[in-house]
């Protein structure tokens, strides 16, 4: 047995919804907050204060079938730590080795999102940047991997001809010979810069920072200096609060993409890893994503549709001090899928369309006026047929 | 059609084994050389170096049932832009978020592996700092959370004291104000070194390193400047690439140990994701940890035995230059369960033990002689039965 521990706390505490899958899910929930917190012989902590404020607490167990329920556990604020890397290992750290437990929703007080900034932009300021104030924001990728720095540049002229808000890079343009990130970027950057002289617009080249840990942050604020429109990260390779330490970075405060690359196994199983909506929506959010990409429905991933909304659902959601953030869904978006997206998503989307603007003779930038107008139209159809129907 | 592009490469090819779940597996392969790496219409990629170095190439297909194959993929060095975040990325990226494809195995050249430094001590080196050249080596955690800082260096003096060598924080505790990291490394060190003066002993204090992104370096660095005995890094949370960057830094030269926290998502299905193998196996010891710790089989986590030999068998396979690392099987670990762990793992293991030895009357210390000794044991008793048999 312990010696009795005695400590006071705030009294705030959060709360994480998991589903779990078990016969006996009350015993794997009983199990769950002792895994997640002192991962110690229960039996052998005394009446004291860790039991109290550190085990974690079950609220509520609701039954969605024999051999599943909804169990809402609740965590004291300090065994946060107070920081993201902690509030993840609390939320899901070694219950992510047992499959049969999801995590379908995050309830933060507002004094813990306090220690968040989230996304620096949010909506309004993306909308700001861009010049955009009402309709979709189009946001397409510099692709493939293999062509050089100076025709990488020539397709992002014909994308800002053709009236995209934000060109990012490929999520796989990372360093490789054909375009060295310190070379393309600024090879890019110039021809984005020249075009958008030429048209009076305001499109933003966003390159991919993907680079080894020792030399992200340096990257990021040399790109930032040149000029570049925001950065694109991968968090599920550099890390959820890598990301948010670059959206928090006064010195960098560019707006922030986050691209979903290796964070599909979260989501793969229904009953292990993590909701679509917590992964992509809440998290990417709390991080300080200023647009969350994620695979659409209807396109080449596994995604549902009611999985996509629910994701653009928390991009919205009350998170008291943090903004609203842009679903971004994209993958294998084509003209013929615009009024199903319109439908979906309404106006308040970054929508991603890579490979389409590419699949015709009509060219590039017209391809790309071609998909923005079809955009525009299904609204405005959408629009009538509310008002027809209201 | 895009214009023709034209490069050289260095020839040099790794090869990643896909377990793909489709009863059309070979157009699932088809789909993935072109996602994970153009990412593009591949009927628009003219015949050029672009097809030839950068789409995936299917080497083998071999069926595996009527709904399932495993597919050797081979890229080309240079699209992993030479670094681990893009290997990463090229290996699993976007394909991580279709179900059904599971990386089995990773083939890297020599000349890939001659990128990375892995593991800086490896089972030898690990076996010097520790003084233990043949058996076991011992790992426990400091817990639980809640402990003050100086009832962790009291718990911490046990554990010297039962002849453990290695003493590592709980992964849990990260910066809660009953224990702040700053508070608690230079008690419990303080605590050690005096035990270790005591007992002649060479005990190594590992703090678990789960901070903010913008305090990791500093927060190591200054961690043994104070003379922790290594670091604990979690992947899962602060990136692969992380590990790797603190494991390859010439300031730092501290052993790292990998936590498996965040992780279960990439195992927790047969059909999805990446094998335990490849995760805490390859992936862990390419990326720098001197010890893999992951969820031993027949304790409170799903492992299966054979998972957990998969995962130690890649500690020691070759690797050119990389040296072998320790597998640390832990979680539920019980004297009971030794005979079996023995059996499992033989002599070149990291034990890693926790509650257990808080569980009865005897005291920490006298827990611990007794676990280390009944590993001896089963290890004697196997000798013999070896030579019996042989």
């Amino acid at each position: 047995m312990l010696s009795k521990t005695q400590f006071d706390v705030s009294g705030e505490r959060f709360t994480v919804s998991y589903l779990i899958s078990d016969s006996d899910a009350e015993a794997r929930a009983r199990h769950l907050i002792v895994e997640q917190t002192i991962e110690f012989p229960e039996h052998l902590v005394p009446d004291d204060s860790i039991r109290e404020h550190i085990i974690g607490r079950i609220e509520r167990l609701a039954s969605v079938s024999d051999a599943a329920a909804v169990v809402d556990v609740s965590y004291s604020a300090e065994s946060s730590g107070f920081t993201l890397p902690q509030l993840l290992n609390l939320i899901f750290g070694n219950i992510s080795l047992q499959p049969g437990v999801r995590v379908a929703e995050i309830k933060l007080p507002d004094s813990m999102l306090g220690l968040f900034k989230g996304p620096r932009f949010g909506r309004d300021g993306l909308r700001e940047r861009v010049g955009e104030a009402e309709y979709p924001i189009f946001c397409t990728a510099l692709k493939p991997m293999g062509l050089s720095s100076s025709s990488l540049a020539a397709q992002a002229a014909e994308y800002v001809n053709g009236g995209f808000h934000i060109i990012k890079d490929d999520h796989g343009l990372a360093d490789q010979p054909t375009a060295p990130f310190r070379e393309r970027v600024p090879r890019i950057l110039d021809s984005v810069n020249e075009a958008n002289a030429r048209n009076g617009s305001s499109t933003l080249y966003v390159p991919s920072l993907n680079s080894p840990s020792e030399r992200l942050v340096d990257d990021a604020k040399w790109a930032v200096e040149l000029g570049a429109g925001g950065l694109m990260l991968l968090p599920g390779i550099s890390g959820m609060d890598t990301m948010r330490r670059f959206a928090e970075d006064d010195d960098i405060a560019v707006p922030i993409l986050a691209h979903p690359a290796m964070m599909g196994s979260y989501v793969s199983s229904p009953v292990s890893g993590m909701a679509h909506s917590v992964i992509f929506g809440q998290l990417s959010r709390l991080a300080g994503a200023d647009a969350t990409i994620f695979p659409n429905f209807g396109g080449r991933f596994s995604f549902l549709e009611s999985e996509c909304l629910e994701i653009a659902a928390q991009t919205v959601a009350p998170m008291a001090n943090i903004k609203a953030n842009f679903p971004a869904p994209g993958g294998g978006m084509r003209v013929e899928n615009v009024p199903d997206m319109v439908r979906a998503y309404g106006r308040d989307v970054m929508f991603l369309v890579g490979g389409a603007l590419h699949d015709g003779d009509e060219g590039v930038a017209a391809r790309c006026e071609n998909f923005i107008s079809s955009v525009t139209e299904a609204i405005q159809a959408d629009d009538r047929e509310r008002r027809f129907t209201s």
